[in-house]
């Protein structure tokens, strides 16, 4: 058969080979979307995503929004990966601390390296984004730029969370994956952000749901620029840039990509702004909270967490339009 | 033909499908690239960039590099539009200072509102970058962000340079459209940096090269968020975040993107440490400035020059292997 085939399609017009491209690509999408949330089981949340990626994505509707519009951002921790029984980035940082502290006995009595030493997250937690920033801008001093990435993906790979069986690396929520994969699918754009620093969250991100080192928007460790021996490195000080309240995400975004999402998934109250400013009224959004309802599988927490606080968001989504992802009711796998 | 045609197809198997594919793609990208660069002469310039771009897309070969490490950054001004008689966001900032100078009378007399009135645009570049900031900081204030988009754009679109015939919006370099395009086509993403606001570059990066707003990194005008009958808005206050000077251009494009570029194209001694710092010894990697050699159809200007000064990178470019593209000689046509 493919002999004859090869020589009719050398043969075809240019209206003939767009239209059998076309063809192709409906077929092969076809074949891929049999059911592209399979770990989600059949409720309202997947019903109104599924619903939301098809009405953006229809050309010649009233909802429909070029490719170039079609950006979805995502919370990271509580939203792709567990945050208890505390955030990764934070369990990294307590390792980083006691790697050096014995030659900085003074941290045993100054914070925030006294909670680190004590390994007290919530402790920390409570200290403010700055106290952390101010852990890894001290834990990380002098560092290339390279070093730190082979660490933290070492880290990732053979550190065990104290609570699941396995590594933090392999905790991502794999319906969230499968979500990230049908939105990409479907050519939006994903951005993940966070308030833990970038180079963190890269280190994981194209492993676990392919989103490359460029479209992570976090707090960065500043670097300084040197030639060493011929060639160029950049190696970090002890400070970090882009630190932002909850009023400042939507602002962080702006300067980073220059738009507004059209979809955003987040798990707690310190989303609620970067929600607002997805939603527009009238115009085809997509707002929804992760609910971590799961005790068994995972765990359930909301308005009295240390960690990912939800409250103001539950009580907001229905008059929102936000949707609530509970996790319980509406994903059959946790994790892969 | 086109119905029996369509029956085959159906009952291909999958691997005769992807062989269709990937027959498809190589008669379209043959088709397509012909001639990949055809404003730019047959010289050394051109073939040491279509050199390049083979190399590092050639799977199996040595120099290979995947898709997601093909980054191409090139500078802004000078780079990819002319930076004289004066760069554009300049002009365009002494006319928001003249739109609202009646009710700053203080302006007439304080630095670097006055520069702008006398339109002394080496006046105010010798007050360094930050004199800039400022002045774009104090005319937007309050502003929103879709405001200031709209202005911008249609400032490009409908205000003349003084030198040349047709807009500021009109006035990108054909051949740098061409090579943005071929890199594109060969897979990698484009980054465009700029000391200009990021705002500002955005309103035509789009327009002039297909380079999205998350493409763009360059300071930027902080914003606050509020949420006004139920619509979040963002609204311009007067800071700029992300000014860096020469040294810290590095680090601002890592911060941003997490990676280095293999491709850089810059045209100024402001490029040096972005062109040291994409050289990596013994790796494929291209380095290039533009040196502006055409008094007739551009201009020529180097080492004397208020902006875009070249001295130093014209001096060392042999020695690390950067490209000079000559403006006069490698390019046939400069502008569209």
């Amino acid at each position: 058969l493919e002999k004859p085939l090869e020589a009719q399609i050398m043969s075809l017009s240019r209206r003939s080979l767009l239209r059998l491209g076309a063809m192709l690509a409906l077929a092969g999408s076809a074949a891929a979307e049999d059911d592209p949330l399979p770990s989600w089981n059949s409720t309202a949340s997947k019903e109104a995503i599924l619903k939301f990626v098809d009405a953006v994505t229809k050309k010649g509707t009233p909802n429909f929004i070029p490719a170039d519009g079609r950006v979805a951002l995502f919370d990271d921790d509580g939203t792709l990966w567990p945050e208890l029984p505390h955030p990764a980035q934070i369990a990294f940082e307590f390792d980083c601390v006691m790697a050096t502290a014995s030659s900085h006995p003074d941290w045993n009595s100054t914070q925030p390296f006294k909670a680190a030493i004590d390994r007290d997250a919530v402790g920390l937690a409570r200290q403010g984004q700055a106290a952390l920033a101010k852990l890894l801008a001290a834990t990380h001093e002098s560092w290339t730029v390279d070093d730190y990435d082979s660490t933290a993906m070492s880290w990732l790979a053979t550190t065990d969370n104290p609570h699941f069986k396995g590594s933090y690396g392999k905790l991502s929520y794999k319906p969230m994956q499968e979500l990230i994969a049908h939105l990409r699918h479907n050519g939006f754009e994903i951005f993940i952000v966070s308030s833990n620093s970038a180079e963190f969250v890269r280190s994981r991100s194209q492993h676990a749901y392919g989103v490359s080192s460029e479209q992570i928007i976090a707090p960065s460790i500043r670097t300084k620029f040197s030639v060493v021996e011929g060639k160029a490195v950049l190696t970090r000080v002890a400070a970090v840039d882009g630190l932002v309240d909850d009023a400042g995400k939507p602002s962080a975004v702006f300067q980073r990509i220059g738009k507004a999402p059209i979809a955003f998934f987040g798990n707690a109250d310190s989303d609620v702004t970067l929600l607002q400013w997805t939603m527009d009224p009238g115009k085809p959004r997509l707002g929804a909270l992760l609910h971590h309802t799961d005790a068994v599988r995972e765990f359930a927490y909301d308005r009295d967490s240390p960690f990912g606080k939800l409250d103001k968001g539950l009580r907001e989504a229905p008059s929102n339009g936000w949707i609530v992802i509970d996790m319980k009711r509406d994903w059959d796998v946790v994790f892969p």
